[in-house]
């Protein structure tokens, strides 16, 4: 036994409140060490009562495996410790290490806490996520649906962009295109940013209470969000306080009267006068523009505050993406946080995070993160075939390891986004491996982003080729790629096992990918070839026949199985 | 290579802001598996310009190396990888793993990241506490300075106590004996709860708002504090927030009133109306003496609040000690934190956590904890004899490892408390092994709290024995055990590098425990045989001769170490 593998944590993603019935731990141990593993367990204060259970192998990565077991602590106090079965021998984990069998009687010494279930902690994330697919829109290439307010020298639409274009793209468009938008079965968008700014992406925010002239006002955005309602489609706005734009009038006061402004402190300037060249402020990246808000001075915060919730309250928007949320300070999110949901209990609330994201998922501060170690996993299997079926099995499993159950289940998954190439750029234009991509998460647990345009077939490299216009010309239309969007969204919508249900490798299947999903009968399992090869897959997780919910073929139960075909590069949704 | 044993984890107690200087970067291997790891480092937007330094060897433990380094972030920002050199081969480890010195391309698509060194996240303790060594006193049982106060029935000090024993100890008795405590050397106290209860130890608090009339009343206790103040003690009192008592009167307004009464939400009732049998109250453990607190109602939050900053801004206290800290929830304890901060910015917050305490300690609610880990860790070794030195060593390096740097400098380490039995009956009153574990103590990282009466030689079982009347005839004193107290707590006092140095192991020694604190130019050396045999020991830390601070016994260099002899069971401070 791997002894230096194993590892446990109370009060963290190994062992969590899911809701106020269920306790969830998890033991890592080295791949393939255990026989079995039985967590033993009773009230803090009652260890003479203790019940024991055993552990389920959940997931497996390159190193380890993972155990997991759901519990419900007695009078909401729970002390454990693990039993360990590893060559027939026994073992007991606690606090303190591993115990041999004949020290038996010194488990009790150190026993893992988790002291008190406490309501206010536990990590509440808004159900409707779940029942939700987003769309992001790039609002200045979506639709030009108010000429009038153009912003000067546009260029053609359909013309390729640069850094500084403009093309005209506007709330207006939006709202003339609610009903594509309904019509492909999203029912939820997110919005880059649309407050006033001088550039076409918005990220340098001038005015935080106003609408981009160029993208509407604040009326066209209330009807914008009423009509999305009335379609049963919910908005996301961006939210970027970790720096504003050099045109930002507090900022513009700091420059103009130095270290005598008011708005001195709002920022993080090193000396005055300021200064670009010497860059004698900080900013995000180093780009001059952004300058870092100072979100330590109560005036910022307060001001930033009042913009989360000035827009709730004004458009009945239901959450905020969060813009460089990784370089903001901890103590300024939970303040966020509470603000927001004291305004609406359920908007979501969504971090621009590319990393480990734990550290923000602990319940005190963000519903969820841009999943973008899901996305280098699809990237990496599906586009580029840098990893084999396994190796993506292992990334997805310990992404889904590091965070708990509830924030998997509306983790914002997504394949591209105004930052990155678009995916079918990186697939070689391979339209099948994005087919699977897409088909992998939204059979998967989270909610799926697809980035405008992405359904129609729309290619880019990376910034700013992928925010190119929207193509309105049915035309020039990947049709089927159209079409199977709209299956597959609308399978997603119809099974709750997609959305709320378990989710269990197949674990004897070498070349497919294979997942079985369950939410109590409902179960459905996805297979998918991400190979030039035909596969013939048996499948013992079926009573009777089942059907491919894509293409509605049958395919019945013979001897101990359904055997179900796979051609090259292709998924099966089968229930 | 054992890959499985590799650990770290950005923002955590494996990588974390010291100050706005320093972020301190740890990184686990098996032990005696690595050579040399480097750490890379950049700003997060200019790997180009990476910087790369050498880690050392911090500490081990019965399974692991650490290896540890501090840098300076260019720019607050921090991308990061480890270089690591395992039988003379070269590996890299990220954020996906290690990665083979022929892949070394791949370590910038997933490397480590600390995005931005937040001020409002660094964890700043009280610097103050770094200065001071604490004295627990239980009042009931330290000394009667008013008999006019006394409860009924009161027994003659000096008698056993029971566990509904009264003596007649109150505030007056602390104050007069200052001087007593002044001439001992502590210059801090903590005092078990005062306000107003039925009880001896008056954990089930009736008004957190009075001094309980047996102690005395508030102007007492503004004299108490000021007096202490005046000759440079501390004073910490206890917050009981977990539950209050039964007779507290919004439990009696809910045991009348049943849902009816306004406070029928600060508790956490099951049913009404409330009964003891059974109990359909949640209450500490499983007493109906001690309702538990609906700490996540709003209003009980705000009265709490209110006490723990009254009583700041009434008798100028220094800061609180948290009873049963682990089953109140977070939230409220962030809260808590923000609101005494507020009132007296270097307060010092310690709760009551017997286990792993980080998930406390990250900086956003307590200062410190009571350290258990600790005491157990002491208790094993100096008073069992359970673990050998190198097993001491272990665990003692393991629970340095588990919190931040800044974490040590505060913990609240002790030997016993009126929790647990004395430490000198647990060592079968072995004086000398209390005074190698209290000379450990008081020359480790962290303040030392000594309980009252440990320095005279009082004795006692487990509670109610361990709170005995401290017994102020001097006839009865251990006399010698008392002068070692007044030594080394003026050698602590006296010796920056005791308070705020590094601390490293002498590695080389079998049966002796050797460790170099040091602080610029101040070195010193602790060396503690807890053995029956004699021992000779060769350090080669100092430049020229050194001097046993206890004993004021001198040693000179000869060739090239001072050679010094330990007696049995006995420790030397060499400066």
């Amino acid at each position: 036994m791997n002894s230096l593998a194993i590892f446990h944590q109370p009060k963290s993603n190994y062992c969590y409140a899911y809701d106020e019935n269920h306790v969830e731990i998890k033991m890592r141990a080295a791949k393939g060490d255990l026989n079995k593993v039985f967590l033993h367990y009773a009230d803090k204060y009652a260890w003479d009562n203790k019940d024991k259970i055993q552990m389920h192998k959940h997931l497996s990565d390159d190193l380890y495996d993972y155990f997991k077991v759901a519990i419900k602590p007695p009078n909401n106090r729970l002390i454990y410790c693990f039993e360990i079965e590893s060559e027939e021998k026994i073992f007991y984990f606690n606090e303190w290490g591993i115990i041999e069998e004949k020290n038996k009687n010194m488990i009790t010494e150190s026993l893992f806490h988790y002291p008190y279930v406490n309501k206010a902690d536990i990590h509440r994330v808004p159900e409707w996520v779940k029942d939700s697919i987003f769309y992001q829109i790039f609002p200045e290439r979506f639709f030009n649906g108010d000429p009038s307010i153009n912003p000067e020298n546009i260029q053609k639409w359909g013309e390729k962009p640069n850094r500084n274009s403009f093309f005209g793209g506007d709330l207006r468009g939006i709202i003339k295109k609610i009903d594509y938008l309904y019509e492909l079965g999203i029912n939820a968008i997110y919005l880059t940013p649309v407050f006033k700014s001088t550039t076409n992406h918005k990220y340098n925010t001038i005015d935080y209470l106003e609408i981009d002239p160029n993208f509407g006002d604040i009326d066209t955005m209330k009807e914008l969000v009423n009509k999305c309602h009335q379609k049963g489609i919910k908005v996301l706005f961006d939210a970027v306080f970790n720096h504003s734009g050099s045109e930002f009038p507090m900022f513009k006061d700091v420059i103009e009267k130095g270290r005598d402004s008011i708005y001195a402190d709002w920022f993080h300037v090193s000396e005055f006068p300021v200064t670009t060249n010497p860059l004698n402020y900080e900013t995000f990246a180093f780009e001059p523009l952004m300058p870092k808000l100072n979100t330590e001075n109560e005036e910022v915060i307060e001001y930033l505050l009042n913009v989360a919730t000035y827009w709730i309250k004004e458009c009945d928007i239901d959450g905020w993406r969060l813009d460089v949320a990784d370089e903001v300070d901890h103590k300024f999110w939970r303040r966020f946080r509470d603000a927001v949901k004291k305004e609406k209990e359920d908007a979501y609330i969504v971090g621009e995070i590319w990393h480990d994201p734990y550290t923000w998922l602990r319940g005190d501060q963000f519903d969820a993160t841009m999943n973008y170690p899901i996305t280098k996993a699809c990237t990496e299997y599906f586009a580029k075939n840098t990893i084999n079926t396994q190796g993506f099995k292992n990334l997805i499993s310990n992404t889904i390891v590091k965070n708990t159950r509830q924030v998997n289940e509306v983790m914002f998954n997504l394949l591209d986004s105004h930052d990155t190439a678009r995916f079918l750029t990186t697939c070689n234009e391979h339209t099948n491996k994005l087919m699977m991509a897409e088909g992998f998460l939204l059979t998967f647990t989270g909610t799926t982003s697809i980035y405008y345009g992405t359904e129609i077939g729309m290619v880019g490299e990376n910034d700013p080729d992928c925010r190119r216009t929207m193509d309105w010309n049915k035309d020039n239309w990947d049709l089927q790629l159209f079409e199977f969007y709209k299956k597959i969204i609308q399978i997603r919508k119809e099974n709750d096992a997609l959305k709320r249900g378990s989710f269990d490798w197949i674990d004897d299947l070498e070349n497919v990918v294979g997942y079985v999903r369950q939410k109590d009968e409902e179960k459905i399992v996805v297979l998918i070839n991400n190979s030039d090869k035909a596969e013939v897959v048996d499948i013992k997780d079926f009573n009777s026949k089942c059907m491919d919910l894509i293409t509605n073929e049958q395919f019945d139960k013979t001897d101990d199985f359904v055997s179900v075909e796979l051609k090259p590069y292709s998924i099966r949704i089968l229930k």
